[in-house]
């Protein structure tokens, strides 16, 4: 199995199945392309028609693109690992807050990008943004209340890998979250596949001048 | 079992599990909110925490709001059905479309709002809400080679239901596309469940005056 991504500190939909795959240790090699180069889109569009990354390519060599398709497919696969809830109650909620974050929170997205290795915090704190966060942050402590933690449904999943990438916009750009929020961010980069990302992101070498000012 | 909606001439994520709940005779109650009223983020409120419609409310009681969370909870629920391909290749190509569609194409949905009773030939036609429009055009065209048709995956499913809003941009806006999408559009808007949303969103009475300028 291949997993196709971008570069480590700015490519935040590369990191969920990224992270996802390490947390279960599930074996897969990894096909890593920089992104905004001139030859990015020709790279990624040998593996995925989508033209962007992530693209996980199977052992049938077919490519599973966009990553909350890939953690439903994954889970599908590998049903000896609870990726979503057991519990069919909690399972749904999970698949809401996930496909939430997949489809929401623009503002957030753009004001406050993905980029590991900066710390700028105050940035980027638009009424948007603001909102975003405050959205997020509801949403953790509702889930961690139910589930009682220590992830949002009990023991590390999608739902966890999906906001992964809000946990490192929350470490650069630190707006203000409630304490139970806090509590969480830190519970995920304490996180061995989540840590080992941070650290790969911040040895790589290349950088994207516009996305670093 | 409820299904919480907006107004059907304008709430093209709610349209999506409503035409699928439909397509596949599973009955159910519905509660149509009006959007952008004073009163309209409470009543939505009353029934999901998100703020957002649509939301289902199962024989539980429990909320499971957004549009893809809700449509993969059905498949799971409702096995007898094959909402998704049962072909496992299927499947996983069918979970990327649909997953592609919830994440992105930000400039269609900004450009070309769903507006059913409205018919603005040539509106919005800016370079990124083209592009969006020339990658479901491929998306379509691949899908369908691959299936055979009539529907993208075969028989009418998810898939065909997340595209559903955008079948109905395209008949206000009337971009260009291929021939083989034009065969598609025709398809969707003589499919019964959705010649239903339409009739019904040309039978309402409510207008929101910003949208219809
Ligand atoms: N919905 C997709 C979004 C993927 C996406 O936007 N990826 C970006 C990088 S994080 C990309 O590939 N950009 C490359 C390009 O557009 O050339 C997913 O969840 O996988
Ligand atoms: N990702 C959500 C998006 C839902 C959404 O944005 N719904 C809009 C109407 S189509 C809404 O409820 N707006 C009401 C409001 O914001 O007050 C889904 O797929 O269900």
């Amino acid at each position: 199995m291949k997993l196709v991504i971008g570069d480590k500190n700015y490519s935040s939909w590369s990191m969920r199945p990224w992270v996802l795959l390490k947390h279960f240790g599930i074996p897969f090699e990894e096909v890593m392309i920089e992104l905004l180069q001139p030859d990015t889109k020709a790279s990624i569009l040998q593996y995925s028609a989508s033209g962007k990354v992530p693209c996980l390519i199977g052992g049938d060599g077919v490519p599973v693109w966009d990553s909350l398709a890939i953690a439903e497919t994954l889970a599908e696969r590998f049903p000896q690992h609870a990726m979503w809830p057991r519990d069919a109650t909690a399972r749904a909620r999970a698949r809401c807050v996930s496909a939430e974050m997949h489809s929401s929170f623009g503002d957030l997205r753009s004001q406050m990008s993905m980029n590991i290795r900066a710390s700028w915090p105050g940035r980027g704190a638009t009424p948007g943004a603001l909102a975003d966060v405050a959205r997020i942050d509801t949403l953790w402590r509702d889930c961690l209340a139910a589930s009682g933690g220590p992830f949002l449904f009990g023991e590390f999943g999608i739902a966890d890998a999906m906001y992964a990438p809000v946990v490192m916009r929350f470490n650069t750009y630190q707006p203000e979250i409630s304490a139970v929020a806090q509590v969480y961010v830190a519970r995920v980069n304490a996180h061995p596949a989540v840590a080992q990302w941070v650290e790969e992101a911040h040895r790589e070498t290349h950088r994207i001048p516009s996305y670093d000012v």
